[in-house]
């Protein structure tokens, strides 16, 4: 047998026993798997020295091989950090339960009841980068689903999700639940995604959460149905009929309340008859945070008669998702061509218009094809728990299944359940 | 330039001028969609002559190079079949539009609205078989969603489908839409379906219709999201307490209504307890019907003993659609062993219990893991139209999106619209 064979069978060995796990929590009641939770809660802060000494391993290894430096603080717990995981993981209990949701139901003219009903998806595979909160996060949200999950955690936490992974374990046992509900592949690294990827008829969904080179491979290479998730080069449009002042507090949001997030802005598009006035306020507003600006050839010319630092807008500039300080900034000569540059540069998932004209906010939010378009509101509200959903799984970029904030109910299916007593068809 | 190369970009080229169509049609109003359909229904009708002549080409090239005869059944256009073809567009057309359907909604603390709206896909692609009427069908149910559509009809339809396409192409038109919203890419053949599935952010959905191998192949090798559909190997579980008469007529009409489709039985399971009376009754009735048996070793003795042909069922039988006068006939010992057998053995499309106790049935419902659990009921009633659902674009055996038969809302995604006056988020 080669290595690869190897890796293959020990992947689909914890992916089987997943699968065989799934079958208990998928009928298990609310009441056990809130059980479960709340022991993982408790476990979380009683634990707390357990899971900083084997961050700290982590940390300690990331140095030396040169972690980067943000990449390190996502990585890094404590006990403050660790109290507000468990919190989550309490919120989690409160929501309701989504398996057993009718979704639709009719009796039939031949008097057979239907009912679609919310079920769980069954194995859910997560693939992400070294934030062990996301652990706790996606296992939690598939265990009140009713799911078992395959976690993929980054080689950078392993030792963290080590710990982590054998406490959900043992609350899994302490409720009466399968331990195998919840396991790691981490042991086989990478090649231990690309068997999971491929894993059909064990894996039901994979979610891949983390940068964009990770996602493509996962989306390009998987046999399992995959949602991709979290690329978001978010766009502010700020109409000529605007409220200026309203558009330059929630541009400034939007681009400022945490540049490392997928809902931040990173291009701000103003229309022609708006920018004499707005440029040169929030150009200021902006170099005054230390925000790095992207312009084009007239919002240049503008930065440049406010005495304000810019630099050219390259083709590169509108693509990106800059996750930090920095902003592309064009101006357009109608909502069209906003509409248009939208279409062409973004990644579907959140884009704003400021806006006084009620046409233009219509034909906005019906022309904008993103997950999440906002009237006069912050893109940083594109979050599963500002929406009201509970915790969230990631953000979904695309239009299968699941689109902008994935809660309980995006990690459910449904199921029909037909009941007659006898019917047959002509 | 390799031919490769050429059939790629000819083939992007098609789903390009699809996506850019998709535009319009994700925001026309149902009259203008419905005015559409209706030309299309006239269409097929005024022009049935030259749908049969074309017709008649496929036919006779199929005769030449060896079609069976069963896929030249389902090729074959007549007046009757074409007016049975245009009448299932004007059923589409009375169905209600599920763009814009609000999902949820609600208003956050902040004053911030929040509606999760129903849109469409975008563009949808189908590979079939060669059936014209899918052609139809899909194209209708597509652009009622609001979706353009790229078909891949099969070669041994070309003729059919390029009249069908060019009338409905002429039929968007006559509407005021753009033909581009539906176009086909039989003319770069097998080789034109690889680069299809390979059309990522041109392609938002790709739905393959017709035999497991078609279906392999498109959900393995695809980049775009898929819905896989159809495989159903579906079984029937005749329990203890199960009123025997309605136990076999039920068990006749999931084997034999029509033994072609997809949700025919293809497994009678029977409860020990049952078995010395209800087998002798269903084998009989079922040889009657001159179905081929194959039996596991109780059922075959049981058959023996009451003078009916049966051949011993081997692992295979097990897993075989049929999709014919044949079945699968095994005896289990209890309610447990046949809920084990169809998890190991099924496809996950429809699964019927016959029972009187309450207790069986709702195990059965909550532990079969398939799209359709019914109890009481034929398996026959796995069908878009029978569901009330209007007509269906196959019926999904996979979890993500949808699940069971898929209708006009199973061909649609959601957006999240956010109306505020200017909130920012703290």
């Amino acid at each position: 047998m080669s290595g690869s064979d190897a890796v293959r069978d020990a992947v689909r060995e914890v992916a089987g026993r997943a699968k065989q796990a799934a079958r208990a929590l998928a009928t298990a009641p609310r009441d056990q798997k809130d059980a479960a939770l709340t022991a993982l809660a408790q476990a979380l802060v009683a634990n707390a020295d357990r899971i900083v000494a084997a961050n700290t391993e982590d940390l300690e290894r990331g140095a030396r091989t040169g972690l980067a430096p943000n990449l390190a603080d996502r990585l890094r717990l404590d006990e403050a950090r660790i109290g507000g995981i468990a919190d989550a993981v309490r919120d989690i209990v409160r929501l309701p339960d989504p398996v057993g949701e009718v979704v639709r139901g009719s009796t039939l003219p031949n008097g057979l009841t239907l009912r679609q009903v919310r079920v769980p998806m069954g194995v859910i595979g997560m693939v992400y980068e070294a934030r062990p909160n996301v652990t706790i996060d996606a296992a939690a949200l598939a265990l009140k689903s009713g799911n078992a999950a395959v976690l993929r955690g980054g080689s950078a936490a392993e030792s963290t999700n080590t710990v982590l992974v054998g406490l959900i374990r043992e609350a899994l046992e302490s409720a009466g639940l399968p331990a195998d509900a919840v396991a790691t592949i981490d042991p086989w690294g990478r090649e231990g995604v690309q068997h999971l990827m491929r894993a059909r008829g064990l894996v039901d969904l994979l979610v891949p959460r983390g940068g964009a080179g990770l996602i493509k491979t996962v989306v390009e290479n998987s046999t399992v149905p995959v949602i991709e998730t979290g690329t978001g080069n978010c766009h502010v449009y700020v109409d000529a009929s605007a409220d200026q002042a309203m558009a330059l507090e929630v541009t400034m949001n939007a681009k400022l309340r945490r540049t490392s997030v997928c809902n931040a802005a990173e291009t701000l598009l103003v229309h022609a008859d708006a920018a004499q006035t707005f440029l040169p306020a929030v150009l200021s507003a902006l170099a005054g945070q230390e925000v790095r600006i992207h312009a084009d050839a007239r919002a240049l010319e503008i930065a440049r008669q406010a005495g304000v630092k810019a630099e050219p807008a390259t083709e590169e500039d509108w693509y990106t998702e800059y996750l930090a300080a920095e902003i592309a900034v064009g101006v357009v000569d109608s909502l069209d061509e906003a509409i248009a540059h939208i279409r062409t540069y973004s990644s579907g998932h959140t884009e704003a218009i400021l806006t006084s004209d009620l046409r233009a906010a219509n034909r906005f939010t019906a022309e904008v094809d993103s997950a999440v378009v906002a009237v006069n509101a912050s893109t940083a509200f594109t979050d599963g728990a500002q929406f009201g959903l509970g915790a969230e799984v990631g953000i979904s970029t695309q239009k299968l299944h699941a689109r902008g904030p994935m809660g309980l109910a995006e990690l459910t299916s449904t199921k029909w359940i037909v009941t007659g007593d006898g019917q047959t068809r002509p």
